[in-house]
């Protein structure tokens, strides 16, 4: 058991719930310093980064829906759908390692075609 | 429990394992007459249009490697990533639900950017 905040698929929840709701600080929290994310478009390192990833589009989120959240003490896998002001439905699935409460990897998978398609 | 095949978790990786493999065949033994698949272009009915959704996917395959896979008797979701004649890394999710040993359900979720960008 993960001693600060439980398994890895609470965090993983408490994580969504945190930014899909708008709040990228308390989101943050369940984010290590040294995180490593593998995202479409590459790999983001550390928090800071990491950051300056999610929050553009945490900012224009309409509506998050979480399909599936499966996971253990270690790893869980969350899937959820998205309405931005880009795009209506923008699916998306995380694989999160957890360590000591928080995610310290991401593999982070979602279809940037309909997001380049609307910036043009 | 499921009374053909197991879990959920099992189908879903019997067909990851069929499909990875070249067997498609076997493959779509795991999927359902009535299969219902969400993917990045939109819904997918049917076993015969399901089949001709993958198997362009599966005749390109390079190799793929499985990273993580989670679920219980009803579902489940694998995340992998693959490399194609045509991109060397598309990482892809599937969410399934099983139902008498086939996959009557899947959210499909990859990144078709580097496809599109690949195919120019």
């Amino acid at each position: 058991m993960n001693p600060r905040t439980g398994t890895a698929l609470q965090v993983a929840l408490d994580y969504y719930t945190a930014w899909t709701g708008g709040d990228m600080d308390k989101a943050m929290t369940y984010v290590a310093d040294d995180v490593v994310c593998d995202a479409p478009a590459g790999r983001i390192e550390g928090a800071a980064a990491y950051r300056e990833f999610m929050a553009p589009f945490a900012a224009m989120l309409i509506r998050a829906e979480l399909l599936s959240a499966q996971g253990d003490d270690e790893r869980a896998t969350i899937v959820y759908d998205t309405e931005t002001r880009l795009v209506a439905s923008g699916p998306a699935a995380e694989w999160v390692t957890v360590r000591d409460g928080r995610i310290v990897y991401s593999r982070f998978i979602f279809d940037r075609l309909p997001f380049a398609q609307a910036r043009g």
